[in-house]
C-alpha cells in the first residue's frame, strides 16, 4: 500500500469544507442579537438575553429516530431537520424557557454534500421557527458505519428561563384544566412500529398512495414535520397563568404527563375531546395494535399539553389559537386516587 | 398481523428505562453546585457560576468517529465516552471558557443495556475529568440503522467565559511563543486512515500484538482515551498571560492552528521539538502516507497548543507541568509572509 491518503480511506475533508461553506448562509439566517460573531474558531459563542433576571440554562438532546428511514425512502431530506429542532426545543420549552441556540450532529458513511445541505436547510428552518440560533454543528463522515445514502442526526438545544419562572410539577393542583394542543401527526415517535405495520413485509400500503381516511399520500403524511411550539408557548406564557407544560413525545400521554405531575395529583383525560388524526386509527387497524399500546407509543393528535388553573382557561386558549394552534380542553387534574408512593396516573374516561 | 407492540417492532421501552436507572448514579457523581436537581422532567437545568462577570456561553458538539469501530472490535466500551467528552470540551476550552455541562446522544440498533451503561460510565468519567455536569442524554434505539453490536455517539458541551476574558485571534503577535502540550496518542481523529493502514485487507498488524517501537498492544494503543485539557487550561489561565489556545483535532497542526491566528501572523513550527509517538511513524511507514498527509490527518503528539508572549513562557510551562502535562516549546509566531488576503500559514522548519 503506497501513498495512502485520508480521502482514499473514505474521509473527504474537502467535501466537508464545501459543506461548511454552504451551511454558512443557512446558519446566518438564524442569527439572534445575543450571538457573538467572528470569535471562537472551535466553538460557538452566545451571550445571555439581558431581560431575563437570574437566568437558568435549560438543555435537551434528541434525535429523529427511524423517521429518518422515511426520508431515505422518499429521498426527501429538507424536513427531518425541522423534526430534529422540534424534538429538542419542545423539551426545553416545558420548563417555561426561551430557546437560545441549537447545535446539530450529522453522521453518515460517505458525505453527499447536496443531501447534507438539504438536511441542514431543514435544521435552519427549524431554528427560525423556534427563534433560536444555529450556533454550531458537526459533520461526521464515518466509512462503514452507515448504509449507503443513510445518515443519523442528533440535536442539542439550550434555552434560558428566569429562576422564578421555572415551571415545575409542584404548581399543578386538583381542579386545574388540561389543554391539548394539536400535533401535526406522528411527530418523531413510534416510527419503528408505524413502518413495521404500514410498510413491513406484509405491507398493505405504498408511500405514494392515499389510504382511505387520509387526505394526502401516506409518505407525505408520515414525513410531516414535527410542530415546533416555541411561538405558542411564548404567547401562552405571556397571556395566562400556566402550571405545567408537557411535550408529548415517546411514551405518549400516559408516559409523559406523569413527568409534570406532583405526587398528589392524577389526570383524567377524555379522548373524545379532540379529533384524532386518521393515521393513528389506520396503524391500529392494520397492525391490530391495542389501544393501550397505541396510547403509549404515539401522541394520538396532541403534541403539547398545558395545565392551567380554571380561571386562566379562556386566556390560555385564546393565546394558543392566536399563535396558530388548534387547542382543546381535554381533561382535568383530580386528587390522587392511587396508593401513597405510587406514581401519578393518567386515567382515560 | 395481530396485536403488534412497539417492542416487537424493535423498540424496548423497558430496556430504555432500565438503562435510565443505571445512568442515574453515574450522572449523580458529576454534580456541580450550579445544577438544579429535581426540576425539569424533559430537560436539564443549570444555573450560571456566580463568579463570572458578564458571562458568555460557549458551545461545541462532536463525535468519536470511527474510533468507535475499535471499541466494537475490542469489545471494550468504557473509554469512548471519555473521548466524546474530550472532543467537545477541548473545543470549548479554546476560548478560555470553563466547562459547565455536557449532554450525550447514544444511538444503536438494538439496545444492549450493559454495553450502553459502560459507554455512559465513560462519559461520566470524562465529565468528572472536565469538571462539568452530565446534564442529560438521549438513548435512541433505531432498528435497522446500525449493525449488530454497533452504536454511534454524539456529544454536546456548554461552557462559560467572562466576555472580557474571551481568547480571540486578535491577541496573537509576532514573537509569541508556541507551546505544545502532549497528546495521549491519536485522540479521536484519523481512525479511518489508521484502521485502513493497520487493520485493512492487507493488514500487517493484529490488535493484540505489540508492533516494534510501541510499548503496548496495538489495540490498547489505538483505544487510549483522548486527553481532556480542562485542568491544564484552568491552571494555565490562572498562572500566565495566554494569547490563544488551539485544540489539535481533525486537520492536525496545519488545519487547526490557522483558526486561532490573526491575518498578519504566521507560525513556524519545529517538529523536532517534541517526541513524536511511535504509532504515527508506524502508520506512515506501513501506509506509505506522506508527511504532509500525516500532518493534516493526525495530531502527531501535540493535542493542545498554547500561544503565549515570551515573558509568560516559564510561568505557562510550569503551570501546565504542574497540572500533569508534558509541554514543549515548539515554535514561534512570525510576521505574515504570504500575500495579503491569503490565510495565515503554518510553516514547518
Amino acid at each position: 500500500m503506497a501513498g495512502l491518503t485520508y480521502k482514499e480511506a473514505g474521509v473527504d475533508i474537502d467535501a466537508g469544507e464545501r459543506l461548511v461553506e454552504r451551511i454558512k448562509p443557512l446558519a446566518a439566517r438564524t442569527k439572534i442579537p445575543e450571538l457573538l460573531d467572528g470569535v471562537g474558531g472551535f466553538a460557538g459563542l452566545c451571550a445571555l438575553p439581558t431581560d431575563i433576571a437570574d437566568p437558568v440554562l435549560v438543555s435537551g438532546t434528541d434525535g429523529v429516530g427511524t423517521k429518518l428511514k422515511l426520508a431515505f425512502e422518499l429521498d426527501r431530506h429538507d424536513t427531518v431537520g425541522v423534526d430534529l429542532v422540534a424534538m429538542c426545543v419542545n423539551d426545553v420549552l416545558t420548563v417555561g424557557a426561551r430557546p437560545l441556540f441549537f447545535l446539530d450532529y450529522f453522521a453518515t458513511g460517505r458525505l453527499d454534500v447536496d443531501r447534507a445541505e438539504q438536511v441542514v436547510a431543514g435544521i435552519a428552518e427549524g431554528c427560525t421557527q423556534a427563534g433560536c440560533a444555529l450556533l454550531g454543528g458537526e459533520t461526521a463522515e464515518m466509512p462503514g458505519m452507515y448504509a449507503d445514502g443513510e445518515y443519523d442526526l442528533a440535536g442539542f438545544a439550550v434555552g434560558v428561563v428566569s429562576r422564578a419562572a421555572i415551571l415545575d410539577r409542584r404548581r399543578v393542583r386538583p381542579g386545574d384544566v388540561v389543554l391539548g394542543v394539536a400535533s401535526s401527526g406522528l411527530h418523531s415517535n413510534g416510527y419503528s412500529l408505524a413502518r413495521r405495520v404500514l410498510l413491513g413485509a406484509a405491507a398493505p400500503c405504498r408511500l405514494d398512495e392515499t389510504p382511505p381516511g387520509l387526505d394526502r399520500p401516506l409518505g407525505e403524511t408520515l414525513l410531516t414535520p414535527t410542530r415546533i411550539y416555541a411561538g405558542a408557548c411564548r404567547a401562552l406564557l405571556a397571556a395566562a397563568e400556566v402550571h405545567a407544560l408537557c411535550h408529548v413525545t415517546g411514551g405518549g400521554l400516559p408516559g409523559n404527563l406523569p413527568r409534570v405531575l406532583p405526587p398528589d395529583v392524577d389526570l383524567v383525560i377524555d379522548e373524545r375531546a379532540w379529533p384524532e388524526p386518521a393515521i393513528f386509527g389506520l396503524i391500529a387497524r392494520l397492525g391490530g395494535v391495542d389501544r393501550a399500546e397505541l396510547r403509549r407509543t404515539f401522541n394520538l393528535g396532541v403534541g403539547l399539553v398545558a395545565i392551567v388553573p380554571p380561571a386562566a382557561v379562556s386566556a390560555a386558549m385564546a393565546a394558543l389559537e392566536g399563535a396558530g394552534e388548534a387547542v382543546f380542553r381535554i381533561g382535568e387534574a383530580v386528587p390522587r386516587g392511587g396508593a401513597a408512593g405510587s406514581a401519578p396516573q393518567v386515567l382515560f374516561s
